[in-house]
């Protein structure tokens, strides 16, 4: 059962193995499409998933299925690709092997690592616990089950201390994750919830933003920055901005020497890259990137490639590349360029250069904010972009059609259709009893 | 935080408290819309479930909101209906209170019991870990992830005996849930997966339905039978009658002296109503059915009454009322009627009857059976009107909509748009290390 895993039908082509299908794993892996290799995509998980809708899973808004594709219905039908459901668990550079957890080797001429990145807690990895994260689609289901619960027990409980801070929602870091999570927790309550309970009055709900830098979306023009705090300020946001966390616990965080009492505390600021620079025993900068050659190759082992939020770019100016899903897209789309000239014994192309399309974020399902470079746009107009550049990159047929679907609903009524209180805490806990975990 | 539960805005009408929102609770309660009455819906899940496309979402055809509504959702309007998020530990006759594991009380003038049934392993409970069944959303999605699992696994081992056993699947019970089940996993093997495998053949799975009884879907007349057994032998399924499960474990199921090696087992059989007998300290035959009078109400507490899968109710020919969707509808409008003639000060309505509308099951995407007493079909007639009658009742538009575009979509392409394998198992297992749950 264990030993090497070997290309189906081994061809005697060199065996290319990409560990991740995100965005970079899986735009590599497509781009070798025509190229005289074999592949093999290695991941942990049988899907894709589409990170940037993550937070409307987390808010209700969609379902998981409508932003997660599986990575065999994807590479169907390419015929030179395998896909193998594993967890690596260490890489051997010298004999040109991934080591997965079922003990199982599997050898490759070359090597793409994309294993993406999570959140962080700068050394606080004791507020996980209180404070969610939003990376997998686990998390996701999780923190829609704790917003849900926290309206249920509101609404069946008598202390009015108790019941403020079950309607006090708490989003740390101002990046996209953050902005989106905030503006959307607030339309939950003053819009999809507001009709359902008898007891509280959900749009008295409390949410706040909390930014440790002087603005939000910093990797936004100054402008759309104060646009979006603006638009979130419409919708009931409290947004508090140059204030660190400095304690986070079940009954709230602080700020300063501020205390916010919250029941729910959600996490989107920080972040830190897999586990990869340590199975390359490889260089790395303070977050865990990978620090990698011009052509995003491992300085030392040119037949290892390093793309995506796991590696370290700088673009022309010196600039950090962004942890976004077109950066990653192009850094996979170009190693397979690299491979294909190398297999083909063809000159290699010029050095990667990242070419900045834009950033886009939404607030709420009326407003976002959009810059192309020349081109800055907010509002209605941002939102409808916003809302077509996602369905357009969302992979599948099905899912662009069901998310569409979905959204119009929820335009049309404001009603969230996936407000389901699944897994482990599904059940109505005693208020009182396990509340650091839940409430 | 404790203490007594009051209806919102108490108006000193009388309190009705219906526990479960299953279809029987919630038809109670909205038959209850224009009654001088306050109504509790209390239940342990904030979503009612459209049971019978359970099977869907467990062979990866929908997703879990598809056939899930918000509670709150679907009686927001009704200015009467409270819903209140809570588990039922036991019911106070006496007092006329039910109470919740948050140490509340509730406290009712009428009591509608409607908690459903569960599937039962015939006093081997022990089968649970390796045989799951199928009553909840995470029962179907942890059915999926074993079902998908079973795949990838084979896909990566090398044994050949292993590799049989994991593309073997036994149903167990031939009723409308096991045939179902069976004919969506030989579809799912057979269609969806066919090509997204490299070394195993997903076509070449073995799907083996097992029912103790001489023929399948007993509540249907023979011949129907007959054509169900036929249907899912065209689909490839091994159907063995007459036959009933001696010992089930990680590795298989014994019937008789023979043994079926299969790492995925799938348990469709028995069924056992909830706890309610016992918190109303009432007769119940032997499945824990309770034991009504002909207006459904509890003998000796006329304000008490029970409904659906949880009683044990016969029509008028003496034979026992189906656990399916319809009863359990017409008990729910029944009892509305009498407590809205009793606080009234009305005449009684007369005795409950059961008024069989037909019987409905499905084997895969091109067939079905119905029998409507006179009318009897079977075939692809058969199978729209069973989509057809499903979409009706589904609860929401967007549901019903969601799921029309989810069936058109895989009718189309044979895809399915659901295979995610998430939760708490998600994760590439080593093989041969912690087989027995899930394998």
């Amino acid at each position: 059962m264990t030993g090497d895993h070997l290309p189906a039908g081994s061809t005697g082509r060199p065996h290319v193995v990409v560990v991740g299908a995100g965005f970079g794993g899986l735009t590599a892996t497509q781009s070798l499409r025509h190229a005289p290799v074999d592949v093999t995509v290695v991941d942990r998980r049988n899907y894709h998933l589409f990170q940037p809708l993550l937070y409307q899973v987390a808010t209700a808004g969609l379902s998981p299925a409508d932003i997660a594709a599986p990575i065999r219905g994807i590479l169907g039908s390419q015929r030179n690709a395998t896909v193998l459901l594993g967890k690596v668990t260490d890489i051997d550079r010298a004999s040109r092997a991934i080591l997965l957890d079922t003990q199982q080797r599997v050898p490759f001429d070359y090597l793409v690592v994309a294993t993406g990145a999570r959140h962080a807690y700068f050394g606080r990895d004791e507020w996980a616990d209180v404070a969610p994260g939003l990376k997998k689609i686990e998390d996701a289901t999780s923190i829609r089950r704790r917003l849900l619960l926290a309206f249920e027990q509101a609404e069946t409980i008598a202390d009015a201390v108790e019941q403020r801070r079950l309607l006090s929602f708490v989003v740390v870091g101002g990046g996209p994750t953050g902005v989106e999570l905030a503006g959307a927790i607030a339309e939950l309550a003053k819009k999809a919830l507001a009709k359902d309970f008898r007891r509280i009055d959900p749009r008295s709900a409390h949410v706040i933003l909390i930014e440790a830098g002087p603005r939000l979306l910093s990797a936004f023009p100054e402008s759309l920055s104060a646009k979006a705090k603006r638009a979130l300020e419409n919708l009931g946001v409290e947004v508090l901005l140059g204030q660190a966390v400095s304690a986070c616990d079940a009954g709230g965080v602080t700020v300063g020497n501020h205390r916010i009492e919250a029941r729910t505390i959600v996490w989107g600021a920080g972040v830190a890259a897999s586990a990869a620079a340590k199975w390359l025993k490889a260089a790395h900068d303070r977050v865990g990137r990978v620090e990698v050659s011009p052509d995003l190759s491992l300085p030392g082992s040119c037949e290892i490639f390093v793309i995506g939020d796991t590696a370290k770019v700088v673009d022309a100016a010196g600039k950090p590349v962004p942890g976004i899903a077109p950066a990653a897209k192009q850094q996979g789309r170009y190693v397979a360029q690299v491979i294909n000239a190398r297999v083909r014994s063809r000159a290699a192309p010029p050095p990667f250069r990242y070419r900045h399309l834009g950033n886009l974020a939404t607030i709420g399902r009326k407003a976002a904010v959009v810059d192309f470079g020349r081109l800055r746009l907010s509002g209605q107009i941002a939102w409808l972009l916003w809302g077509m550049a996602h369905l357009f990159f969302l992979i599948g047929f099905r899912n662009r059609f069901a998310v569409l679907i979905d959204w119009l609903w929820s335009y049309i009524t404001y009603g969230r259709g996936s407000r389901l209180i699944v897994g482990s805490n599904h059940q109505a806990q005693p208020i009182g009893v396990d509340r650091g975990r839940q409430a």
